[in-house]
């Protein structure tokens, strides 16, 4: 996807991308003159980075000695102590790298640590990639609605569930029998702990509250109920009377709470699939509600890469 | 609102607003030192700006001879020449003020004129409120979605004809009786003309398709057909069926039409009441559906400000 975008932002905006080092769990490869991309998908294709010049490098080993401006911090999410993301936030900052990052953990375990710790190196960070995927809401909220202040955000935020409960209303079939094909299709992890239970959907309500509303949430301030206890019998009752079971997280006075909901089916949080929705209620504008694809590899590129846009056009990179 | 917010923006954004300036079709009143809002509101609340130091000047006349760095020009939409919009707005431009409007005649007649315009002076031209009121689409589309091409654009963006519709279908009756209803409740224009025939929407649509799409699109462009022919039948035919008949603005593969249409009961585009709702097709985040409140004295101040609040951003207003 990169590949093909660079030269439309060249043309678009002027910004000139070169991305000089890439590391994953096998190495680092590295390239002063920028890596060849063609090049490197094609190799990383093949379970490896060995692309010319790949070393044995950390990847806070390279965010600290391989010369750039911004670090694109995508390692996947840990809710327990944030890493290996929270040690390359911290070292980018640092290093006077801006980040950009999909990463939701760190976000949600040390919000504010991580946002000073950016302001006081005055480096740029941004995250709309941890919260909806492809659905913009961080940045919704901040810059769209800029004059508005958000007072409440209700929503689905987790793909996964959402997907299971769509398919327990349209179909009928246990929770158990959904999660199966779920996994079948690549919709759920092997483990789908910290989807079902609702963790997931936890912190990036975390996230949210902070970066939306400007509160001093934490991880552990929300009450948390998942979906493994709903059964086909709650399912078709709840239809029967126009109504839809949805794992909704909401912040509102103070409260963060994630936990499965009646909605009417003519409401605007009822969305099918595995789509996520973020309803914000705003002082000047009323309700806005936002929809789209929670997930998907290429989806929340689109995230990413209006971050690193942004931090370009703002920094005049 | 405005005067609630001064405020917070000095707080959260470091910005000082001073209205200097304000005309309606009474007059101007005028301060250099900035105007008193909460006496001029009172005194406009009573049908005339009698503020002290008003006078008879007109619109064009304040843009040009007062100094101030921008202009909200907020006169009623006319499809048909533009004015007094049009004057307004150019004549900020040769002045080298900034201009916010909610104004969508001009933008529909002759759009890649004033964008060029506003260019050639580089001065700063934003109409989020031109379009779906306080829903944020064409800042949604181009700034936060700033990574994406969006393809097509399918949407409610009338929200008289919306209630029209929502309210035929909820209570089976007439497109007239419903009309009217709609009227005394103040969310029809007595001359209905433009909302109820599709102009509306088709203005909003040309503004779409070359604000966000980059099309060179025009007014006349547009295959219109609003919802007059309506009947309950109709209504009622297509809820026994599952579908709702909504007033859809699409522009796809060069073509923009306005029409009446099935839309699914559980698709993105089934909003009710007065609510607009625009669904962006984009190349990299796939669809991304956004809903907000299309019309509403308050609520579009919120577009109103989030653009003021742009540009003062970047130019360190």
């Amino acid at each position: 996807m990169l590949l093909r975008k660079c030269g439309e932002l060249r043309q678009r905006y002027g910004i000139e991308l070169s991305v000089v080092s890439i590391t994953d769990i096998t190495g680092t490869a590295y390239s002063g003159d920028g890596i060849d991309l063609r090049l490197a998908l094609e190799r990383c294709r093949r379970g490896v980075i060995d692309y010319p010049g790949a070393e044995e490098m950390s990847g806070v080993e390279a965010i600290r000695e391989i010369e750039a401006e911004l670090v694109v911090e995508a390692t996947p999410s840990n809710i327990k102590n944030g890493e290996p993301g929270m040690s390359h936030m911290l070292e980018a900052f640092r290093a006077g790298k801006h980040v950009v990052t999909s990463n939701k953990g760190p976000l949600a375990l040390e919000y504010w640590k991580l946002v000073q710790e950016a302001r006081r190196r005055r480096v740029e960070f941004r995250f709309e990639a941890s919260v909806g995927g492809a659905m913009p809401v961080i940045n919704l909220a901040r810059e769209t609605l800029s004059g508005d202040r958000v007072v409440a955000i209700e929503g689905i935020l987790n793909g996964t569930t959402n997907y299971i409960l769509s398919r327990m209303t349209s179909e009928g079939t246990s929770y158990e029998a959904v999660l199966k094909e779920a996994q079948e299709l690549g919709y759920a992890e092997s483990d789908p702990t910290y989807d079902i239970e609702g963790i997931d959907t936890a912190s990036k309500l975390v996230i949210l509250a902070n970066a939306v509303m400007g509160m001093r949430a934490r991880f552990g301030d929300v009450k948390v109920r998942g979906i493994t206890r709903i059964t086909p019998e709650a399912v078709r009752l709840a239809k029967e009377r126009g109504y839809v079971i949805k794992l909704i997280g909401e912040v509102r006075d103070s409260r963060l709470e994630v936990a499965p909901r009646l909605v009417p089916e003519s409401h605007p949080l009822n969305v099918g699939g595995a789509l996520n929705v973020a309803m914000l209620e705003c002082d000047v504008a009323g309700r806005i509600t936002v929809i789209g694809k929670g997930a998907g590899a290429i989806e929340t590129q689109s995230a990413i890469l209006s971050d690193i846009i942004a931090i370009s056009r703002r920094c005049g990179g």
